[in-house]
């Protein structure tokens, strides 16, 4: 029987019995298998979090109870459980399933964002508000991951919850990894437990032996009935037994576990003690990523966190990704790094994904992998500096918003020579609103002496790279999107100051054209160029500049639109703040009035879609540049 | 003898013993009650750190072992023992001491930003570059008190730095407070562990009394030298004891302590013990805040925490301060939960500062200090306004850089309605750089959805603060400066929309007459009008008005902006993103191109001076608001 097609809200699963639970897990996982092979997502976490989410459900009542998930691409099986099992073929496709809880999806989900650690927050302002409206009864349950627990905002979080006596589940879901295995002192505290739980797993084989062996004696009259049940008792209290935990103790907060993840009848015992527990408490759980997936957990690298499409039987990719901008950075670190001894690396918690394993591997004792800690890692990199060494900080560019506070005022204050590279900048696509990295260029521009490049292709990236690392009075920023790398754009003229041309329309004007800069922000330069090529044939001129470095405003950039007709800034960013507006500002500053036109996103949060669908949404592609410019140098002659 | 003039540097200390010690400490805790009198400034916490400073500046070889102070505002001490003593006349005032630690002052300084929770990441990454420079038997030190390590980015950090074998020395200064006692569970643990501290003082008093005593009998011959000396030995092991702690087991880290902060020699003997072992160690200090100094000790509200200038014999204010902005919201924070049950206030440890003590004993159950923890503030408050309440945190504008993800991912994708409250927004003056709230607009303001208040007087502080409450579909900020408010400003008109319109020219323009359209943020309401003032009779037609809400821009200031010949924009922030911006993005948006000014401040960290010196400086006062106007459109019209 399919159980799974049974389930259409957690109310269902009530009616389940223990073996009917541990089977809907056999056909949640395929189901898993099945869909996220065909459409990726993160396939690796969700495999890890069947039984789990499967407990929560059939414990907690959910939405009453909320349960919030952090980091939430671990919410699969909860999307399954909570009437979504028939969506997943749209899973992070433009219209469909988002690959995170969505409020517009479910009452079910809370919480939206991607990044990592803040689900005890929302847990403790939910249960606050629990017990103002006099519902402190409720649970309110946040699952959080072992990596997750290495950001700070964690501790903030706990802080409160032990101060309080409010009831909070915290369900870690610990399988040994932030994404990359995680790192730090904590991270050897759990893996001491789980150590101990690895000990009882193989005391639980045992004693199952041992009961199968005494039910034959039993079955031939040799036991009596209640040392058999002495000995389930015992097998019981193994495996959800409760320890007193060291893990938390300068909170003074209750700690059970750990539990075996994948055990529904543990995860319910204990899950059952935590719903009536007065008081806030830890469930410690342990978990494999992958699990039920042979590819999955035998997958080196990241155990398949995160996949395109794969063989649903092998885990073998479809298609071979093509060499990204990620592989481009990773090579000319690499490069740097032989040359320069100074030059050190740190990642919060994603070595792979931003190109540092093979610098890691090479320079093992320069490597930094400080967790899912972005503040540390950028006040950490001011510390390095300060030493004397030039780090490298390797970023996703919607995670520097966690180090803001810090690439101001510990960094940016003292002027240290610190070069973040921010990966996923500007629209990511699948992975949603809160993955998009369309901020970057407005909250780091406002560092005072800070500087930011955009590279448009390989050799520019290879070279501001080159010239970041090379800059030692203050923080350098250099910024790249998701995906492949398109080919070099070479440039008809360099500035002396550095800003390239990579287009211009050929003869001299006639009686009033008018001549417009178009200023093309990163890789946009190949759909700058596309467009003023066919604005030229219509007779529309219009030069296309790199400023390479895009803060500070060049000088030359400045003359270059002073004597322009109408400069627009084209860019993969926001508009409120990004260089577009930049550039105005230093035009007000020099009193040149040249009109400004803006073509970047408004102020939204992008939906989850393909990268290339996004931009044509919101006329960011070629073709709606081109048909804006034409449009706007109309409007103006007129 | 006057040891305080023989000290120079740190070295000269080297030459004194212990009593010598503490007669300097009592010097130094005379000058500093002498001149922080005079001044203001952070007395309370320098009093409290005089014995461990110099303990400090004695075991440790500074500038080659830094010594790092978190919120170094606690460094008044380390700089009277770097050469600064003859200085504290100048303190915070324009081109004198500043109130931090600050690089250009001394080579023992390395940090300079005032924002908390910072010190161990610094020291992770010094000792990090310690050691790939071969010179990892250097101790790294940071001070940071009880209240920092409420912050998330301490726990990041301890973390990275146990997972090492790194010689990081941190010294924990616990005094019990934040800025108000410190909270949380974390908090508890402290307590428990200072508590173990008073029993050895009582200890201590019981041990010298028995050994008077036994000295006595000595000295008549009834004990022998052995057992003097083994009792000597306990006396020691108490003073210095190292308890096996409970505090960072799950970081697996070496801690000592506590130890008695006010005792040089108890200091110097827990200090010589970790400078000295292998690897990170926590040595934690009770000290009491004020120690010395009575009114301090027995201030209730914060110790003396920062005080303006006082009586330094009986610590009385020498100026009632008038009520501020702060106390006007404070007032109408309290109105509105009066009426309002769903209001619930947050602030991250600094309730009396931000005008919430109030609040907080009429509604307690309503009120949370969350710690410094500025990021779980924005994220649990998100958690409340779930739960179907409408928070306010109350913050300091600077603060906000600490939880700009939060309120972007966690607050605003989800559109809570969560009204933050930003005091001492923009130029704040004597404390320096990272004090400055001139940030805020740039960085909230890239927020889709938010609504931003800049109210000019009390009255549209009321108001705007209502209206933000009233909000209910995304986040709201009200922001406000430091300082006296003025009288209230009261409109010529409302536009529909909201729009304040606070001076017209008389009269018709004359041939070539520009229409001036000043657009003044908050505050610099009043200055406005006084330039308008003034260039009107100078037949310079400047129309001033009030956005009132400032983010997003109102529909009828840019129809106002067309019809003008000029717009300037007069903002208490950084041009870079700042309101000026947001209309000019705007403007280009309907492709109007009115020549756009701003009036802000540029790409720079404001050095401490008053709030008043630093205006003029930059231009933004209003003589040379009125000037810089004149200029403009002088330019403009030839």
């Amino acid at each position: 029987m399919n159980l799974l097609d049974s389930i259409t809200s957690p109310a269902d699963l009530k009616h389940l019995d223990v073996n009917e639970l541990e089977e809907l897990a056999g056909q949640i996982r395929q189901l898993l298998i099945e869909k996220v092979s065909a459409t990726g997502g993160h396939l690796g976490p969700n495999l890890g979090v069947v039984e789990l989410t499967i407990a929560l459900h059939y414990v907690f009542d959910s939405p009453r109870e909320p349960i919030i998930f952090d980091t939430s691409h671990q919410s699969y099986v909860h999307k399954i459980l909570t009437g979504r099992a028939g969506m997943f073929d749209t899973l992070r496709k433009k219209g469909g399933l988002s690959g995170y809880t969505s409020r517009a999806e479910s009452p079910h989900d809370f919480t939206e964002s991607s990044h990592a650690s803040v689900a005890l927050s929302y847990a403790d302002g939910l249960s606050k508000a629990k017990e103002l409206a006099g519902r402190g009864e409720d649970r309110v349950v946040a699952v959080v991951g072992d990596g997750a627990l290495t950001g700070g905002m964690c501790w903030e979080a706990l802080n409160n919850i032990a101060a309080g006596e409010r009831n909070v589940v915290i369900v870690v879901n610990d399988n040994g990894r932030s994404y990359s295995p995680t790192i730090g002192g904590f991270a050897k505290n759990l893996t001491r437990l789980r150590d101990q739980l690895a000990q009882i797993r193989m005391q639980r084989k045992y004693d199952e032996m041992m009961e199968s062996g005494k039910r034959t004696l039993q079955s031939m009259g040799w036991v009596g009935e209640r040392a058999f049940e002495a000995l389930s008792a015992l097998k019981e209290g193994v495996k959800t037994q409760v320890v007193p935990s060291e893990m938390f103790p300068e909170l003074g907060m209750k700690y059970i576990g750990p539990v075996e993840g994948h055990d529904v009848k543990a995860l319910l015992h204990a899950l059952n003690y935590a719903s009536t527990h007065a008081g806030p408490i830890i469930v410690h759980v342990a978990t494999e990523k992958g699990h039920g997936f042979a590819p999955a957990v035998n997958h080196v690298a990241d155990q398949m966190h995160s996949t395109g499409a794969i063989d649903p039987v092998t885990g073998e990719a479809l298609s071979a990704s093509a060499p990204g901008w990620t592989s481009v950075f990773s090579e000319e670190l690499l490069a740097a790094a032989r040359k320069r001894d100074d030059i050190v690396a740190i990642t919060a918690a994603m070595a792979g994904p931003t190109g540092l394993t093979p610098f890691a591997e090479e320079f093992p004792a320069r490597f930094f992998d400080v967790g899912i800690a972005e503040q540390h890692a950028v006040t950490s990199a001011a510390g390095l500096a300060l030493g004397g060494l030039h780090p490298v900080v390797a970023i996703y560019s919607t995670f520097l918003n966690r180090g803001f506070d810090q690439l101001l005022m510990d960094v940016g204050l003292i002027k240290q020579p610190v070069t973040l590279v921010l990966d996923r900048s500007g629209v990511t696509g699948s992975d949603g609103a809160s993955h998009n990295g369309v901020w970057d260029l407005a909250i780091a521009s406002v560092v005072p002496g800070i500087r930011i490049a955009a590279p448009r292709d390989p050799a520019r990236l290879r070279e501001e790279f080159r010239e970041a690392i090379a800059h030692e009075t203050g923080p350098t920023v250099v910024r790249f999107p998701k995906g492949d790398v398109g080919a070099d754009i070479e440039a008809i003229e360099r500035t002396p100051s550095g800003v390239d041309v990579l287009f211009r329309p050929a003869g001299e004007p006639g009686p009033g054209d008018l001549d417009v800069l178009l200023v093309a922000v990163g890789s946009f330069a190949e759909n700058a160029i596309l467009a003023a090529e066919n604005l030229a044939a219509d007779g529309v001129r219009v030069t296309v500049v790199d400023p390479r470095w895009v803060i500070p405003i060049d000088p030359t950039l400045i003359e270059m639109a002073e004597r322009a007709d109408m400069v627009v800034v084209y860019e993969d960013g926001v508009v409120r703040g990004g260089v577009g507006s930049a550039l105005g500002e230093a035009l007000n500053a020099v009193e040149v009035d040249t009109p400004l036109r803006q073509l970047a996103f408004p102020d939204i949060f992008p939906e989850h879609a393909s990268r290339s669908e996004i931009l044509r949404d919101y006329g960011l592609d070629a073709e709606s540049v081109e048909a804006q410019v034409r449009e706007w140098t109309l409007a103006y002659r007129q």
